[in-house]
């Protein structure tokens, strides 16, 4: 069922270690090997997923019989594929912790072929809600105080991925999303009230707006700029006036030039006493055009973010790598140009105080100083440590992304030419380095 | 189970409508509001997807206990949507052929609350694939003649997304994917040898290769660069020797110069009598640098492209659009700033000899000349004219493609300054439009 949801090499070479008896336990590490640009720092997150990704990891009968259509497999590693499960220890940055380039934000230690076979579902899912929170986070940087919406569902790569989007956005201190499903799933709050269709489908915007709010009369959005904002805005306070509408209400605008129709809209419910309805903007919005407009002092309440956050536009992946860097006890590493890694099983320390910026040593060295660890034990014997929990597991992350922004340098925060922190090397880890290069032929001192 | 695969406000408009008894059939219309920066064409593609969608389209007690619990569905409402499914027609361009901007991809016409619930999930279909075919067919056009591989779902945008990239890739012509479920689903050729964790985890190359050309003597790939690459040439070469291979083999060059590379390893390949074997490229390819590795005359045979064409890097998702463009027999449209819509439902006519551009006219108008119209039914009372079929469906999508690219004008077809052709409005077309803009009070002439 889930067996095949990986890469052709990844099955070829565990038919190889099972036929071998490379049953070694190996450690495999994930990290991003430089940061896009225009990112100060990256946010976790996908770890949930991965778990649930590492517990279901198995084949069926179907799926044997396609390995057995392709070609390559006996019946001997067929059988021994049929009883792989997951069964490593896991360890990671949990979800919603600001990290950097090189920095390991999962290590699996596994035998050889399971820690192989699960290396593209894990990279695929922490890469993308990496990926995804880490172009939120920015959009939130952009608000202030505004509140952030997710309106990306419709462009998303997928279905799945509208939930992912939803999820990730979330950690990075989104406050609502449109996806209900997602809403549901997560423990968000779902929002959103109409679009332009619903305006045309009526013979008039008073028309529409008259029949939404009496068939939803808590906290209605009107949508005002099907045809002429200003109009559309006024037409909005009629039907408040008329239906006597006392709660919470807004507008959204979602086209032209939002500061300007924003002070104008402002203007125009302050005079009919509407001082109470919100503006929510919308529309091709990124962290830069929020910026502008934070910046140019557009009165807005809310913004909905779609496409460009759900895509992550300017940056849509990661150069996020999954890495040998043990077999056994043996420690390894890759001198390919531009892509060689660090043998060994490793930690992240981080200098809780941000007086200075964060070291990668191996995984078994005392913590220099003070210093917190970042990678904690999260999967022991293919089993999760706690249990699945998908809205708590959200909180969580969000309180610790609320907690890390707090934290992060003013350098690496900045929208703008943000500089990221380096993480340094430990003395113990370079001189690894630099024996297992010499052993393999290659590289000079670390 | 797949009925909160929406938008809030999608359910918010659908509850309105049926509690006005608006249930009269509408007309909505998806496409491109614009082509990306260096886009000369889309491949139109998700269409399977988007049918399968509406075909499971419905709404279980979970569903409606949590639209309960949101708030705003009244008991009549919930009993109403409990018993939707989507009952519309469909027309589309068939997946596979050349779209451009302003041309629909595809019509619905169904009950308004149907036609509106879907909006979410149909859109996020085809704008995926669209965008990813596209980006893919670029790739296409760079490589020549020579072969290339998905090797994208490690960096997809969750693991669905995987199967939609392999998917959309293929439909644009690429031969083979890494994604195992995604080859057994779709008919594709599954394609895959070895990472550098499996030459790492033995204690040297020579015995990696050895080892992996003894497991799997058809066709094996050595990748070569994990250390140096022209010693993994010999590497390779000596083990090709040792084992007396003499069927078809090559090597995987996955870093460093390319294009210096690949000559210096074709040297010592032919050198070595292994004229056969075959040059592999891969590591952040995209068609640009596919295009700068064929004018080196690089002698590369196949490239694996992965992350910059599974997220469409440059350009990851479109501006599309699902408009309403009819209810009942009335055509209606909107004045937004940038986002103004054509009323009414539409064909698209294309000059077979492509002396012309596309023109897009009412679907009940003529052709004009001998044009052929692209839109084709492909659903009716919510049930696909033709039977699902995956690996058919691409097949056939593929085909298409094929033909259109031989029919593609020069200008829109090359990968540095494309001009895509702009579709006319047919006079029946914008004299519609001229009379429902003077309608709702807005707009000049068209």
């Amino acid at each position: 069922m889930t067996g095949l949801r990986t890469d052709l090499y990844e099955l070829r070479m565990a038919a190889s270690y099972l036929r071998r008896g490379l049953v070694e336990p190996a450690t495999f590490s994930l990290f991003a090997r430089r940061l896009p640009a225009r990112r100060g720092f990256l946010v976790a997150a996908g770890l949930a997923d991965a778990l649930t990704f590492l517990e279901n990891f198995a084949f069926d009968d179907d799926d044997l019989a396609y390995l057995r259509d392709v070609g390559g497999f006996d019946e001997q590693t067929l059988t021994a594929l049929a009883g792989i499960r997951f069964t490593g220890d896991v360890r990671a940055v949990p979800e919603g912790r600001v990290v950097f380039a090189d920095e390991p934000l999962l290590e699996i230690t596994a035998p050889l072929a399971e820690a192989q076979l699960v290396e593209t579902g894990v990279l695929n899912l922490i890469t993308f809600q990496t990926t995804v929170a880490s172009k939120a986070a920015r959009c939130r940087l952009a608000a202030g105080g505004a509140q952030l919406i997710d309106f990306a569902f419709r462009r998303t790569h997928g279905i799945e991925a509208g939930a992912g989007v939803a999820r990730a956005s979330a950690i990075a201190g989104f406050a609502a999303t449109s996806h209900v499903e997602a809403a549901r799933c997560y423990g968000l709050k779902p929002s959103g009230t109409m679009a332009h269709s619903y305006v045309e489908a009526f013979p008039d915007e008073r028309a529409a707006f008259r029949a939404f709010a009496t068939d939803f009369p808590t906290n209605p959005i009107f949508l005002v700029d099907t045809y002429d904002t200003p109009a559309g805005v006024r037409a909005a306070v009629d039907v408040v006036v008329e239906l006597g509408l006392t709660g919470p209400l807004g507008v959204r605008l979602d086209s032209g030039d939002l500061a300007a129709l924003a002070k104008q809209t402002r203007a125009i419910l302050d005079d009919a006493g509407l001082t109470r309805a919100q503006i929510v903007a919308s529309g091709s919005l990124d962290e830069d055009v929020i910026a502008a407009l934070v910046a140019a002092g557009a009165p807005i309440d809310g913004y909905g973010v779609g496409t460009r956050m759900g895509v992550s536009y300017d940056a849509p992946s990661l150069d996020s790598a999954y890495k040998l860097v043990a077999v056994g006890d043996r420690p390894v590493l890759k001198l390919s140009p531009g892509k060689a890694t660090l043998p060994g099983p490793k930690q992240v320390f981080r200098d809780p105080t941000g007086a200075s910026g964060d070291v990668v040593g191996l995984r078994d060295e005392p913590p220099p100083g003070d210093r917190e660890p970042l990678l904690v034990p999260v999967m022991r014997g293919g089993r999760r440590l706690e249990p699945a929990d998908p809205a708590g597991e959200v909180r969580a992350a969000r309180a610790r992304f609320d907690a890390d922004l707090a934290w992060l340098p003013e350098a690496a925060r900045r929208l703008v030419d943000p500089t990221p922190l380096t993480a340094a090397v430990s003395p113990a880890l370079a001189a690894l380095h630099d024996r297992v290069a010499a052993r393999v032929g290659g590289g000079g001192r670390y």
